[in-house]
């Protein structure tokens, strides 16, 4: 990342001299950065100019830079291009980076520009698994040593290969039929004495993963066993690409971003300065949903206006009953839904989960119940609102918790996503529940309260 | 990761082997797994469990699991366990773990216990760093070639290293003073030719980061600059360590997870299953801290409790009010709280986020105080009542918007963190204002309402 103050200065620079129709030097100031960088800036400019921009830019300078923007950016801008500028840039990318760019694209402008690739074949193979498995995510360029090779044989063939790949640091072997059987580090072959078998120095236990497993599993996966690449295997266990550590992180980092997003109701594609039109519509959707449950709370009010207009003092305990609810159920979820994100627990856990946050919520309940409750009865003088408001804060307490470990357990087990709708139905039954229980109490002793 | 069902079984079968006091066959049990997953299993046991397995240890199996064990976890075992079991245990870790592990230890006993390492030196220099700093992660073996060395004097070079670090993918290259000038591939370097020099071969843009930046920097540029491994350098520019992207995907997870579980108010050492004492009062703090600002609200509210009195239908739509503005802010501060965190936006940038953000804020407010307001004339008959709660749905949501961009930024700007305080207050504003306007409003208007 360029830092920060000289970004700022460069962005208006960018601008200027795209405003100015003075292209030339537009791309000759991109050029000198870091392609991550040269992406950074066009991301932070206006439609019009990142339009001129990627006009003006060379198949080699289009090239660089398309590795390295955001994905919804990207296609919006290869979208306005003809097939014949797109062609020359992506046979300049890996293969790879080929398939995650054309996916996105119209199906009739997608499939033009595959049959134009030079590595159509490659890239076909790759378009063939869905985007989020650990086949889609996965370089198929590696290097694959074979089982009854020496140190020499196999140093030979690496100096045939050309070095173009980021990657080998890790070499697999495999046998005849292609089958991954092994793992050998770079370095452990170029310290061996050259007649040494790679059977010998091979490790027999390579973790892998299979093409049709999710990227997330792959990527939970290095991390679990601090691993720099893993390779991925079909079915059958024949070697098919690899999957290295640097792509991970955008897998690991956009998940933890996709179950922020989703637990506050925004897409997944969401960012800041996405064009209002697109912006719009999921937020609208989530409120409007949120508005739904809000009228189931507000019917639960409804039914005891009568005791409200006898006692308009609950009214001003009301919200607090229902938002702390809210806010102790809040902490237990976004506990299990990121424990559950990081594979840390599962629907067989909830009775021991329950257990656990059962007598945490009790300690809470009693500690705020009491807390507010005395409150309430110094404040408004009356020891039976604070009665009711303490109890009512108790059991919501107690209901928020119970519903906060049950919501995502039990999505996940209908394979739905934890974090898409846990939070509003927390919310929910911490306000219908909360109101419920706090003016039913008040109905039962209005007596006292009048 | 073991396969979650055989997980459950593995679990169950080592607690009853220990229970039985049949631990040679406990550790056995273990020994058959990769050591994440002995980390693994260890952590779901029970303390007593987790105590009796760690005592029949052996030093080479702690040294294998301490790599992998939860940080709390890890810290709570070694506690209770003499210097003369760790030091043999940490004698056969890699010095950064070691640093990592001392670190967390009561300050007498990792005196003791740094004072009987055979590296006692490295791990000294290592702890010299903040823990959360590039120097604090990095590891210090690396191999570093000289400038002037040919290829051939390279290799002959790396044969005589012993081939025990797991690292070097990336070799790089120093000049006589120690400074960093480049970086070469392994796979360049066995593939050219024996004669060259390493500085045809190198490549001089070796990017890095300094010992004392932070974690979250050299993460954040890995994963920009699509990284494997990133140098880490002294003050003066004198090669100092590695950081590689294995030990990275931590950093980003952990990063993600403090982020969500501060905007939800949990520690950010918060496990499901953390023992109850250590659990309750960082919740119960936050409880407390979201109980000061319910009574803000509920003054609020009190204030106008006459006018609640007269038109008790006003208690009806006050959460919703306050709610829904909640939740619009709510999708606001997590979209501006992610982007800070990523990197992607700072103060500089609050007027043109504003800008976007008041826009969405303005549609959201209409669409939604349209349908509330509707919503309220019809359901209660009084079209006075549907312009109050309509129009007071429109301003709170306006406010938590305004709030929801401006609080990030402004804590950002003073170094604190955004995720920390952003969430309680931004609720209690939207309660407030929510309250003030749509109470305020009914005040004024009561002989309308009555």
């Amino acid at each position: 990342m360029v830092q920060q103050e000289h970004s700022e200065i460069l962005r208006n620079r960018l601008r200027e001299l795209v405003l100015a129709e003075s292209l030339p030097a537009a791309l000759e100031l991109l050029e000198a950065l870091h392609p991550a960088d040269q992406a950074d800036l066009i991301e932070h400019q206006d439609e019009f100019v990142q339009e001129r921009l990627v006009r003006a830019f060379s198949a080699d300078q289009l090239a660089d830079v398309l590795e390295y923007l955001d994905e919804e950016l990207r296609t919006r801008l290869l979208v306005e291009l003809p097939a014949a500028t797109i062609v020359p840039a992506l046979d300049r990318v890996d293969e790879d980076v080929v398939a995650d760019i054309v996916q996105d694209l119209p199906p009739e402008q997608a499939q033009r520009v595959v049959s134009l690739l030079e590595e159509r074949e490659a890239v076909q193979e790759l378009l063939a698994y869905p985007e989020e498995s650990a086949g889609g995510r996965m370089s198929p360029e590696f290097v694959a040593l074979r089982r009854n090779w020496t140190v020499d044989e196999s140093i030979q063939f690496l100096r045939r290969q050309s070095p173009d790949a980021e990657q080998p640091f890790y070499l697999y072997v495999v046998d005849e039929a292609g089958l991954l059987t092994g793992v050998v580090s770079l370095r452990a072959l170029i310290t061996a004495a050259p007649e040494t078998p790679i059977a010998a120095i091979m490790s027999e236990e390579a973790l892998s993963v299979r093409t049709d497993e999710d990227q997330e599993l792959a990527a939970e996966r290095m991390r679990h066993y601090n691993l720099l690449a893993l390779p991925v295997v079909d079915q059958a266990g024949r070697l098919r690409g690899v999957i290295t550590a640097d792509n991970v992180l955008d897998v690991q980092v956009e998940e933890a971003t996709e179950d922020m997003f989703r637990m506050a109701g925004l897409a997944e594609e969401e960012r800041l300065f996405r064009p209002i039109r697109e912006a719009v519509p999921p937020r609208l959707a989530w409120l409007s949903l949120n508005l739904v449950t809000a009228f189931l709370a507000a019917a639960t009010v409804n039914f005891f206006e009568g005791t409200i207009e006898r006692v308009a003092a609950l009214a001003v305990f009301m919200p607090m009953v229902a938002g702390m609810g809210g806010n102790a159920g809040i902490q237990t979820i976004t506990l299990v839904v990121r424990s559950i994100a990081l594979g840390e627990v599962d629907s067989r856990d909830a009775a021991r989960v329950l257990r656990h946050e059962a007598l945490i919520a009790l300690i809470k309940g009693v500690v705020i119940g009491l807390l507010v409750g005395v409150a309430a009865w110094l404040w408004k003088d009356s020891p039976w609102l604070g009665l009711i408001v303490g109890l009512a804060m108790l059991a919501n307490i107690a209901n928020a918790t119970l519903v906060g470990v049950l919501v995502p357990l039990a999505l996940r087990r209908l394979r739905a996503d934890p974090a898409l709708a846990s939070g509003v139905i927390v919310t929910t039954f911490s306000d219908v529940v909360g109101f419920l229980v706090f003016l039913g109490l008040a109905a039962l002793l209005v007596s006292k309260l009048t």
